[in-house]
């Protein structure tokens, strides 16, 4: 799948995921007024209404970018019907030949990592049928648990070819709270880094590993040192738009390939007909106010990269 | 509900929470026989085998113990079919009135977080309507983003007079990896305990916090230390069993007043039937054994702790 994914970013010229972040507040008045006319005022009207403003967006944007990133806690608020849709925006994403990367910092002890490993990027067997649960393409990890929290994903990346980003130095604000200590004269996430760099080396595809890390595009100095610690890991960069990361910031996530990085952008793209920029669109024209966003973001993306 | 798991655990006289943690190879084999009759080789077939496998094992131990702790991953495992069936034995568990501890080791930035937080301990409005999601009582969480990947839990856990427990120093063998290292003097997870002890003076009930934390019993040195930076913090301690804590490691996790731990048991409960002590059980007799080893377990801490 990073063979997908790195064959997706030169097809599109766009080294860019569009985060499918679905709230309330995001999605167009007429169609929740539909989704309730339909459901009542219900988890199952939430459901239906981020379907349909996921697939609206999608069909739009889906031949201009490589991948998505599907944030399961934005559906999960909805109890099972919000599931049901995160699923249906898996397969939906599939397929339209996107790669998916659900966006689900898992991770536990070693007999639970397998669970969520196999649930989201493997199979299990039922009787004699191989059954798949949610089927993503990769899946964001949490390293918290250390190497036995983590391997148990590698394990299923090797089996089915799939990849997972682990995170490494997040995006928000108060990442430096534990990630930025030092540790033996270097920080945490240099530490953990330096660990995603050692599983990355054990589970290659290519030219670069199955397994990636998430770094914030909000740090791009950490990215810098970061990008030298991981040279074949994939690094995610969310961040971008919303939450403050501009193009300039990003140069130093790439390598000299060019390739090596791919930037996140939720909100800026999926809510763009909201922001002042795109409000002519008007809510009607919420998908096309995305692409918009999407041709922007890539000539800054191309533009920072010179 | 911190006051509520207190008050359980004095009725009940076991400081004590049974994982729910069912896995296909626990499950006896007439349970799936009869789901796969009636719906085929399929994740909904598991589905129905792990709930009916989870209410026969509550209907016998329900009132010998005050709380669950469903790992969500063992369900999610089998896709929407699955977390269907976590969603059932989540209410089937507070029908019983057990207090559930959603095993979910969520956590994420701000915005995300607060996702997790009102789809499994709040609610979403959606028109004029408050719609609940998963609404288990507890919640787990990890703290690798900092502060504000975990506010947005006590947030919640404020309105709702609902709890969490923070992952400090989990029970898996490589948990040291990054939580045991120094830092300006002391380990990760004691700078980690700190925060917690911070949240937790910030959301208190009575005599605890609506703020715990997770310490592996397979730990009992770490657990010391630990409950001494935290004391207003009920401890959750997975570990004890099939992983190798022993009652008499578990003395240390709880305060002067006889309170501030509860003990998980999975595998050692739920699969007791499997194991030689209790083989006379049968296939069978899994829920009696069920019980007979929750009462083993009870006796185990209460001579543990003296």
């Amino acid at each position: 799948m990073i063979n997908k994914l790195i064959a997706n970013i030169k097809k599109t010229h766009a080294p860019i995921v569009v985060g499918l972040d679905p709230t309330l507040k995001l999605i167009p008045k007429f169609i929740m007024d539909k989704a309730i006319s339909n459901y009542g005022e219900s988890m199952s009207a939430a459901a239906a209404a981020i379907l349909e403003y996921n697939k609206g967006i999608l069909d739009a944007i889906a031949s201009y970018i490589p991948a998505v990133k599907p944030q399961i806690a934005m559906y999960e608020q909805f109890g099972i019907p919000g599931l049901q849709a995160y699923d249906r925006t898996v397969k939906y994403c599939k397929e339209k030949g996107l790669v998916v990367i659900g966006d689900i910092k898992r991770g536990d002890i070693g007999s639970t990592s397998t669970a969520y490993a196999i649930g989201h990027l493997g199979s299990v067997t039922i009787g004699e049928t191989v059954c798949k649960g949610f089927d993503e393409d990769f899946c964001t990890v949490n390293p918290y648990l250390g190497s036995d929290g983590v391997k148990p994903f590698i394990d299923v990346c090797r089996e089915e070819k799939k990849g997972i980003f682990v995170l490494v130095k997040t995006s928000n604000p108060s990442s430096g709270e534990f990630q930025d200590r030092d540790i033996d004269g270097r920080k945490l996430y240099e530490l953990v880094g330096e660990k995603v760099n050692e599983w990355a080396e054990s589970c290659m595809a290519d030219d670069y590993s199955y397994v990636g890390a998430v770094v914030g595009a909000t740090y791009p100095e950490e990215g810098k040192i970061l990008r030298e610690i991981m040279p074949k890991s994939y690094i995610l960069v969310p961040g971008y738009g919303a939450q403050g990361g501009k193009g300039k910031d990003l140069v130093h996530f790439f390598n000299k390939d060019g390739l090596g990085a791919i930037i996140n952008s939720s909100r800026g793209i999926i809510g763009a007909y909201q922001q002042e920029k795109y409000a002519s669109y008007g809510e009607e024209g919420y998908a096309a106010a995305a692409l918009a966003a999407v041709k922007d973001m890539k000539q800054d993306i191309e533009e920072a990269l010179g």
